[in-house]
């Protein structure tokens, strides 16, 4: 609208998060225009975590103190995870199906691997799982580390590409279908 | 995630919009916590938003001034369109396709039916279209309105119910169908 500059400015500010459209922006700042409790509130929301949020100093997971919950606890497996990013580590601690650590592998270099080698050996790490979604680029990635981590008496894994739940097979790529076909187990 | 309250109070703070479900709304926390930048100019847009929107004094639409845009201009059509809230009047501006006034309707009392007789006197409104998604309760709404104000020398008209552009058959209602076929006219 002409005269609506700061919803207008509202909308687009919206439109750079992730999944927003157009569409749905305009409906965020339109129902936020409306209702300036529901406003205050979102942006007090907002402060606390730009002002509470850090990356853990070991995985680089999200936290709210230097060292997250998970790499400060004692109790876990001792298996390493490693993931594109924090929001990995959310799904897979939601599912309750992993119970060690995790690793944010946002780029590698040398000094990656040596805070890799240095979380395997303070963790007394016995296995390092690949957990990225499957793509010609993670199964390099993970292989290159393996390579560079090899002279530790390590195991290392990748997690199974297959057919999920209640997908039809027309809707699973052909990578998929194979690899499911190939990783077939005995019922 | 268990240490993460700013992330989680945040994550509900954005569940509190409309049409943005769990998945959605962890998405857009999640990107906040990533990119601090962004997350201040989120907070930054929706304060302005917070201090410079206001209701128009005369049709209730947002505006930044006392008085809206579309009240202020003497070059509209003489039509008001009644709509059920600002949206409306930003979906149907952008449509290009009418050019009267507005008035958001959110209630009916006497007070309302009052400023109506107001804009139409101060604005020599000749036609006054109800602009209401079709449905039963709309339909009583306007006829209630034009009973009150039948003494009026001006027209009421509604807009058209019909089979909206590329919508299958069988993905309309009845309603609308049976509308669509009563309002058939000569090509």
């Amino acid at each position: 609208m002409k005269d609506l500059h700061s919803i207008n400015r509202l909308i687009e500010a919206f439109e750079e998060l992730p999944s927003i459209g157009k569409k749905s922006a305009t409906r965020l700042a339109l129902s936020i225009a409306k209702d300036k409790f529901k406003a205050l509130k979102l942006i007090n929301a907002i402060e606390d975590v730009v002002a509470n949020i850090k990356e853990c100093e070991i995985c680089g997971n999200f936290s709210e103190h230097e060292i997250c919950d998970i790499c400060a606890s004692e109790n876990r497996d001792k298996t390493l995870a490693i993931v594109e990013n924090s929001k990995d580590i959310m799904i897979i601690e939601e599912s309750g199906s992993y119970n060690g650590y995790y690793f944010v592998l946002t780029h590698i270099d040398d000094e990656v691997i040596q805070k890799l080698r240095e979380i395997i050996k303070d963790k007394e790490i016995k296995e390092v799982i690949f957990a990225f979604p499957p793509s010609v680029e993670s199964e390099a990635r993970s292989l290159y580390i393996e390579d560079k981590l090899k002279d530790l008496n390590i195991e290392f894994t990748q997690i199974a590409q297959g057919v999920p739940t209640g997908v039809h097979f027309e809707n699973v790529d052909v990578n998929s279908l194979a690899k499911a076909i190939k990783l077939r187990f005995k019922l």
